[in-house]
């Protein structure tokens, strides 16, 4: 059932003893939701844990707390949109006991008991905020902390087409009850690790352009992670290099998985659809981001996207 | 004579045929500001136009207007700090004329019949909305994009530490009246030339560390300029990718000029003073970004560096 802001804070206020629920592979808007309500929810008087299937990068080390002990009565899940998204053991043990589940995701399939879902905002974080408000909660410069986090890394710092008035708004009031805005920013924009920054350059000679330009195409090979001592978890951002050329409107990220095969990333400018191009080779995604796995040489690999680039431009 | 906001506003009421004065070497701020302004007043059926010293990248082709032909009566300057900012040519002609000075550099001494200075705001185009609302002028979706370019570019999409709860609300408000917010960071920030991107894989090969990591230099060499196609114009973004490498304090860029000396640009986090390391080579800035010019050859240069830099770790 749906529920909306006021419906969503009574059952907060209502309830005790929460398990907060992030999604595996976090990022810092499923971190800083999580940790952002939780901090609420302790300030409020409740008992309140949060956790994360996965291992948690020690750049969030700001906004992280200590878990406490106590029996778990109430499972809140945050910018979750889907079970399988929960990861195997945080699934396994709390997947089918989800009372309230709080996220932007328009394509929401979790099941919950009440779900509050918020298209329209541009991070979970926007509406954790829209919650504390509702529940005349103080925003204390730890929770805005994390709310920033959140905020600032599902929009690409302010970059993106989901930021509206309201993201800005919210980034002003969180600024003003004390979030450390430019210190965030810097640990999640400027702070590369040595070994992707390695990783980095590997990958910037390994680009060629096709079709007078329109198309630069990067590969990531199991080899150049073994001599940048670089791996997956921390190479998200490599997908992004090649549409950055200037003319370029597809850029394409090969990126070799351990058993050999290939996963595609494709970025395109307004006008290309990455969801066409991938959909042509069973993948998909959004316009603008979208991927595709491919399950055969590197070369082949290479031709089967320029294939199906070719139809699109 | 300093002047507050009201002041300035009344002022422009009274006045007409506006030349207005943006900085040499233009960035996103000066132009957004004076084509902003000049839209503004011509809204208001004044004539105005807006001039620059040097040649202006198409990439802000979408802020401009074309000159009218008028005689200039009033000369108002946006985000010139000295007059030798504004260039030869503008300074020669326009320099010793400036009836309105609009700026938010704290360091400014143009001399102005009357200056608007608001060393809070993070772009001077902050001041010019701010000037807009108290004229009660209309904010078309033209100038909101002016005003937006001016406040995104000149706070790195809102990520330096100028950047204040203002500088939000002020994004939110252009937001609001039509700026396309995304269209404008993806121009500014999302695209690099083909010959810079060239330029910044040949940079980033050349990167070295020093100080157990603490340090990372890298060097441009005319041969660099040469391979790539790029030149001193567009490579400003160069000296920002040493020290995004975790662990490194102290990130410097050792540019080759044409006469074979070297412009030194340094950059550091905080802890670490960039004006003190650059000061014991002659040079100077802020804190955070400093530089100095070296006259001698690339070892030497190095060498030298590493000396100032070993006195700051």
């Amino acid at each position: 059932m749906t529920v909306d802001i006021n419906g969503a804070a009574h059952y907060l206020l209502a309830h005790d003893n929460y398990m907060i629920l992030t999604h595996a592979h976090p990022d810092g808007d499923t971190l800083g939701s999580g940790f952002g309500l939780c901090r609420l929810l302790r300030d409020l008087g409740k008992k309140a844990n949060v956790i994360c299937n996965d291992k948690i990068s020690s750049k969030y080390d700001y906004i992280m707390l200590d878990n406490e002990d106590f029996e778990v009565e109430t499972v809140v899940s945050v910018d979750v949109a889907d079970v399988v998204l929960l990861g195997k053991d945080v699934s396994r043990e709390y997947g089918d006991r989800i009372r309230l589940c709080i996220d932007h995701h328009g394509t929401n399939r979790l099941k919950a008991e009440l779900s509050l879902i918020d298209a329209n905002a541009a991070a979970c974080a926007e509406i954790i905020l829209d919650l504390a408000e509702t529940l005349g909660a103080q925003i204390t410069p730890q929770i805005a902390d994390c709310l920033f986090t959140g905020i600032t890394t599902d929009t690409g710092c302010f970059r993106y087409s989901s930021v509206t008035p309201k993201t800005h708004l919210t980034a002003a009031k969180l600024i003003e009850r004390g979030a450390k805005a430019s210190l965030i920013n810097e640990i999640m924009f400027e702070t590369k690790t040595v070994t992707y920054a390695a990783l980095e350059k590997l990958a910037l000679e390994s680009m060629r352009f096709y079709f007078d330009g329109r198309c630069a195409m990067i590969t990531v090979t199991q080899k150049m992670f073994e001599e940048s001592g670089s791996n997956e978890s921390e190479c998200d951002g490599i997908a992004a290099l090649p549409r950055q050329v200037e003319g370029v409107l597809v850029g394409v990220t090969l990126r070799e998985k351990e058993d050999g095969s290939f996963k595609v990333s494709v970025r395109t400018r307004s006008g290309v659809d990455a969801s066409e191009i991938c959909a042509r080779l069973g993948g998909g995604g959004h316009k603008n981001a979208s991927g595709c796995q491919l399950d055969c040489s590197l070369d082949e690999a290479k031709q089967k996207m320029l294939d199906a680039i070719g139809e699109s431009l």
